[in-house]
């Protein structure tokens, strides 16, 4: 059998009494200090960023979704380009997703509003009869044992992923971390469903690395089970007895059992891999994942927020749209050293908003991004100093303000 | 009466036998090497740029307009903010308009695509009763001899700008250089409405230089006549006599008399003070006005065509959109040293355009305007050197292949 060694994970600091650590992930592109926060880059593009501005901000590592990728502008012409980092000429880490993801967001999720963690577990009267909302007969995907087919949401075509596809699909992505292709259920989920859905993605994590071929990327193994901690062990077992490089935790949780779930994870995955959350970036989910072993968090959330004008604070989220702030002449965040906060006001970004100009997207975005990208280097720093306990509490406090 | 010397204007060389010279405008906020580009920022930003964007492009000044800054988010607090270059955090010299032209592009041109300048002289049978369509009562402006009453194109509600008002308003907007509030009419105008402008216009011009306070805040005066080349002659004999530190060249031109317009009115304007063509930017506009004595030009047409995916290239325009780009990893344009030709491929322009990435409009302004700068920047190197003639010869034949 090949052996695989693109990536290297050392890791220098752990919290005490708890399986959060502090290390360097070093890929072919650079080395990422972890954990790290992971800016989504969709399309080959951090909306409205440039790779300069992500350099700037402290983006160590850009996540491209395979999904998109693969519909715009295809594989292939990324591939042509010398892969996802060049096409877009960002020069450090890059990570693809697998594409399972979208089996969930396109499906049941598409356009309903539904997030990966919900608020409070379902009752078994709300899941009653929903099943086929979610499973494999929704309107624009259909899932089957080998592979899931789905329907373009840009032209309405039809297309499939299976495990092999979706490798070969990052393979040309280029990306120095993958994903195995898995299926991503929906929070309201049934157990009976569940069960089969981990099966599955059981099935696909052996089919991918049985089909990868590049011996310059990671492949990282994704851990299912949702809300079911029995299966969520199951799952961890299962993909951490696999030669995968990395973890991912995928799917959706319960807000208040997530914490239990990774610990219960992370305690099983090997200690010496690096551990990715997928999708993940409130910052108290942030904290949460850090303390209990997670290495890696990717999110739109700080991008996606700057765009509709919310913006993060140490006292936590703000709406700069808010008509109080047309003419505050102040810095956009107080104590914020971002290029945005030091050199604009709250009523010019207001103004940008409310007129729906560009810039506003841009400013907003930079400002977000530094925020998770400072949080990140601040838990490090406070887990290398043996205080990270004193420094969540201490965020956490002000933050929920 | 008191004197304003907020601008100094020093010619420096001249075309042989032509109109046309260098020049060093110097305002409050630095200078700017003439003849130049005037980069539009409608909105207080420049769609898509930061400051740093359009410094390191070569932007040497930005004009917002007033119509729009006024509507959004009012004059009161651009001044509150310090004024237009404060509000958007750039540093150099700033322009406003007055807002007649919106009479013009809110009146009859609303959303019909109809251009300042025609490419055919209409026939007195287009023009035949089609007056009401332009004049003082389409349906979101009134004009009468004291002002203009228009319709806010955000939300309806009715507004009027009267000359003192324009001027009030530009002094708290607060740039380095302002314009007379004029009638700007439709290249479609017949010449009896015309008169009763260009007479509504000249009063007007002189009641703005009754209404100005500020001394650091040069006034343009607006020459207008449309294509009557006997009224622009009265215009500017007129508009020439007054004691403005400028001159614009407004209105709307007949594609082939243009040229001859513009030098019959810069013959009659003071050689000394500088001379701007309001919103006019082909590249073989940009070198006629040149060759007859223009010092300034600003049009939004780069940024707009920017975000269209047309690039600017030596050969003429390009569309970045075209399926046969899909493939090229090849610099955006040849021979150009713009951040985006230096980084980026048409390939991956072409994607972004493609999947409509806020990136895609960034970049391309970036380009489209870095080529103007580049542009002018020639054309003075080649009024220098005394090779105007050939420089133009040698630029129009490859640009029209």
């Amino acid at each position: 059998m090949k052996n695989f060694y693109p990536i290297k994970f050392d890791i220098k600091n752990t919290i005490p009494k708890n399986l959060g650590r502090t290390g360097i992930l070093k890929t072919p592109h650079g080395e990422i200090k972890t954990p790290a926060f992971v800016a989504v880059g969709t399309l080959a593009s951090v909306k409205g960023l440039s790779p300069e501005d992500l350099h700037i901000l402290g983006a160590q590592v850009v996540l491209g979704n395979t999904y998109h990728l693969y519909l715009q502008p295809g594989e292939d012409v990324v591939a042509s380009a010398g892969g996802l980092g060049k096409f877009m000429n960002w020069q450090g880490p890059t990570m693809t997703d697998s594409g399972g993801f979208q089996v969930f967001s396109l499906g049941f999720a598409y356009k309903k509003g539904v997030s990966k963690v919900a608020k409070e577990a379902p009752t078994e009267a709300e899941l009653e009869g929903k099943e086929e909302n979610f499973s494999e007969h929704s309107s624009l995907v259909k899932i089957d044992d080998n592979g899931v087919t789905f329907k373009s949401h840009i032209d309405g075509s039809t297309h499939r992923f299976t495990p092999e596809s979706s490798i070969t699909i990052q393979e040309k992505l280029g990306a120095d971390m993958i994903f195995a292709f898995d299926e991503c259920t929906s929070p309201l989920a049934q157990k009976e469903y569940m069960k089969k859905a981990v099966a599955r993605t059981h099935k696909w994590a052996k089919r991918c690395l049985d089909a990868r071929t590049r011996d310059d990327q990671a492949l990282f193994g994704i851990v299912q089970g949702g809300r079911y901690k029995d299966l969520r062990e199951e799952s961890a077992k299962y993909i951490a007895s696999l030669p995968f490089e990395g973890f991912g935790i995928g799917g959706s949780f319960d807000k208040d059992d997530m914490k239990e779930v990774v610990e219960l994870v992370n305690k099983i995955l090997p200690e010496e891999k690096p551990r990715h959350m997928l999708g993940i970036g409130e910052v108290e989910d942030i904290f949460e994942g850090v303390q209990r072993g997670v290495d890696l968090f990717d999110c739109v959330l700080p991008t996606r927020l700057a765009r509709h004008g919310v913006l993060f604070t140490k006292e936590g989220k703000y709406n700069i749209k808010k008509t109080t702030n047309k003419e505050k002449f102040e810095k956009v965040v107080k104590d914020c050293e971002c290029y945005t906060c030091k050199n604009y006001t709250k009523a010019y970004l207001h103004h940008l908003h409310r007129s729906g100009e560009m810039l506003a997207h841009r400013l907003s975005s930079i400002h977000n991004l530094y925020f998770m990208m400072e949080l990140m280097e601040n838990i490090r720093r406070s887990i290398e100093q043996g205080n990270f306990a004193e420094f969540k509490k201490e965020f956490l406090e002000r933050y929920k303000k």
